[in-house]
C-alpha cells in the first residue's frame, strides 16, 4: 500500500507515545535545537501545550488524548480513578481555550470513559482510543496527500516544482501533514523536484518548521522571503501552490495564514495552480463566505521584533493581521479526506462535503 | 515655492556638513540608536562609507565628495597640498568599489581640483563643489516628489492611501528621497492619508529605515509585513504603490528591490496603480530590456538570520535574489527628475529621456 509506505517513511513527529510516557519535541527551540521532554502526567502534557512546545490544531488534540492516558495509568491504584480522570479531563480541556480539535479530541476521550467501569480497563480503553485519535488523523493526513498527489500530477511526466507557505507539516498534524503531507506524497511518488519554501513573516513558520521538515527527510528544498514568490513563478516552473486552511467558508473561500491570498494572486497571473489541502473539519458550513470571517490581528511586536530583538522603532504603528481571505475564484481545488471541490463555489462545496 | 518649503521641512539627513566636520548618522544603529559620527579627516569618510554607516548610492556620492573637502582643509599648510588631496581622491573611491554615484561625485571633484593654483582657494572650491553636489541631489529629489504628486493627485479630491518598499527616502539620498521624496511631497500638499510600509525582508530597510523616517516626520504610516501587501490592497483604499528603481533598461523594464514585482502583479490585480521614482541616472539606454540584467543573488544568512539570530537550519538552502524586475508592462509611470514617462516602452522612454 503506499498510503502505509508513505506513513511509514514520514520520520518527522511532533511526539512520540512510548506507552507509559508522551515524549514532546519542544517547537519553541526548533530549529536551532532539537530537544525532547518527556511527559509522565497530565500535567505536563498540559504544560507542554500551553507553552506552544505542541502546536497545531490536531497535534494539540492528540497530545491532550495521550494526557487522559497518562491520568489514567496514574489512578490505576486509586478508589476515585474515575474522578482523578475527569479532572485531567477538565485540565487539559484549558490549555488552548481555542482550540477546536482540543475539544474534540477531549470530547471522544471523555465518552470512552463512560462505558468504563473499572481502573485497569479504562487505562486500556483510553489508550487504544487516543492511539485511534493518532492513527485517524495521520491517514486523514495520508488519504489527502494521495488525493492531492493524484491531482497534481494529471498530465505531468516529469517531476515538479512546488511553493508552500507556513508549516503544514507533520509537526501541526498527528506526523504527516496538510498542504506539506500532499508534497511528501509527491516527493514518495518520484514526481517532486523542488519545493520553494516562503519563510512566512512574521513567525517565520517557514523558515523555523517547514525547512527543519524538509531537510530531515531530504526533500529538496530552497527557503525565500516571502516577497521573493512573484520573482520565482514568473519563471513558469512552479506547477502548483499548496497551502493549508485555518477556516473553509460554505461557499470555498478560504482563509488561511496571511500570504495565501498573495499567492493566489501571483498564481493566477503567471499561470500556476492554486491548491487548499486541509481536514473536512476546517469546512464550517455555518460560515457563508468570507466576508463572514472576523480577520484577527495579532499584536505589533510580532513584526517590530524578531525573537526579542528590535527590528523597528518600537513605536511603530502596525498592521499585523494572522490571516487573509482567498476568494473560491482564485482557488483551483480544496482537498478534503472526505472529496475534492475543483473550481469551489458554493454549489460544488454542497454536493462534494455537505452531507 | 513649494520646492524650498518641502525641503525646508525634511527633518531627516543622512549627515550634517559643519564647516569643518561632517557628522554621520549611523544607519546600522537605527531604529534603536540615533548615533552621529564625526568624521574629521577622509579617512574617517572612508571608513564611514565602507562600514555603510552611511548607504543608498547618491548618499555614499555626497559624503566622498565632503570627505575630499576635508582633505583639502588639512592639506592648507602643506607644500605638496595637491598630491594629498589626490590621495584622499584616491583613497575615496575604494569605499565601496561598485557604487556608480560615488565615482561620478569624485568625478566633478578631481575635475575641480584641476583649477586651482593655491591650497585656500581649492579648499574653497572644493567645498563649493561638494555643497553643489548635495544641493543638486536635493533638488533632484524634490523635483521627482513634485511630479509625482502632480500624478497621483490627478482627479483626486481626498488624501489617499499609499504603499511603499524597502527605503527610497532621506536616508538613501542627500536628504529627500525619491519614491519616498514622492510620498513627503503628497503628506506637505495635504494629498496623504497613510502609508503603507512593506517590512521588506530579508534586510527590513522598511522597518529600519523606511518607519524610523516617517515616524521621525509625523507622517502616518503602518509597518506590515511584505505578504500582507495582497490583504491590503483588496481593500482598494490603496491609489498608488511608490518604489524606487536599482536600474531601469531602455524598454521601461525595472530592477528594483526583490519584492517589487510581487506588488506590481498586486497592483494590477486590484486597481491599484505602479509608480517607480528614481533619477535619470538610473535610466541605462545600453541596457535594451529586464531580461539583459543579471539577478544578483546575496548570502544565504541573510535570510537563514535575523541580526545573527539564527531562524531557519543553518544549512537551509536558499535562494536569495537582491532584486526582480518588473516588465514595464506593468509600470503605469516612471518619474525622473528629468521627464515622466506614463506606460513605459521602448519608443516613450527614448523620446521622453534620451537626447
Amino acid at each position: 500500500m503506499e498510503s502505509a509506505q508513505a506513513e511509514a517513511r514520514a520520520s518527522v513527529t511532533p511526539f512520540q507515545w512510548t506507552g507509559h510516557e508522551l515524549r514532546v519535541l519542544d517547537q519553541r527551540l526548533l530549529p536551532a535545537e532539537e530537544q525532547w521532554n518527556g511527559c509522565n502526567d497530565a500535567r505536563s502534557v498540559y504544560e507542554a501545550i500551553r507553552s506552544m512546545q505542541v502546536r497545531g490544531a490536531p497535534a494539540i488534540g492528540i497530545a491532550a488524548a495521550y494526557g487522559v492516558v497518562l491520568a489514567a495509568h496514574r489512578a490505576r491504584g486509586e478508589e476515585n480513578w474515575r474522578d482523578c480522570i475527569a479532572r485531567a479531563l477538565d485540565e487539559l480541556a484549558g490549555a488552548r481555550p481555542t482550540a477546536v480539535n482540543l475539544f474534540w479530541a477531549l470530547r471522544r476521550m471523555r465518552a470512552c470513559l463512560e462505558h468504563q467501569d473499572n481502573a485497569t480497563d479504562a487505562a486500556s480503553a483510553l489508550e487504544a482510543e487516543a492511539l485511534a485519535i493518532h492513527d485517524e488523523d495521520r491517514q486523514a493526513n495520508v488519504r489527502m496527500g494521495e488525493l492531492a498527489r493524484e491531482i497534481m500530477c494529471e498530465g505531468q511526466s516529469q517531476p515538479m516544482e512546488v511553493l508552500t507557505h507556513c508549516n503544514t507539516g507533520a509537526l501541526a498534524t498527528g506526523g504527516y501533514g496538510t498542504a506539506l503531507g500532499a508534497i511528501r506524497s509527491l516527493w514518495y511518488a518520484g514526481a517532486l523536484a523542488h519545493v520553494h519554501v516562503d519563510e512566512t513573516r512574521p513567525w517565520l513558520q517557514g523558515s523555523r518548521l517547514t525547512a527543519w521538515e524538509l531537510g530531515r527527510e531530504g526533500i529538496p528544498y530552497s527557503l525565500n522571503a516571502d516577497s521573493a514568490a512573484a520573482m520565482i513563478l514568473s519563471r513558469g516552473d512552479v506547477k502548483w501552490i499548496v497551502v493549508g486552511a485555518d477556516r473553509i467558508a460554505a461557499n470555498g473561500d478560504v482563509a488561511n495564514k496571511v500570504g495565501t491570498l498573495n499567492l493566489a494572486v501571483l498564481a493566477r497571473h503567471y499561470g500556476a495552480r492554486m491548491m487548499v489541502v486541509a481536514p473536512s473539519s476546517t469546512v464550517d458550513e455555518g460560515t457563508p463566505n468570507g466576508e463572514a470571517i472576523a480577520i484577527e490581528e495579532r499584536e505589533a511586536n510580532e513584526v517590530r521584533t524578531v525573537r526579542g530583538q528590535s527590528m523597528a522603532p518600537m513605536d511603530a504603528p502596525v498592521f499585523n493581521p494572522v490571516f487573509d481571505v482567498t476568494p473560491a475564484s482564485l482557488i483551483d481545488v480544496i482537498v478534503t479526506e472526505a472529496g475534492v471541490v475543483h473550481q469551489p463555489n458554493a454549489e460544488r462545496m454542497a454536493s462534494a462535503l455537505f452531507v
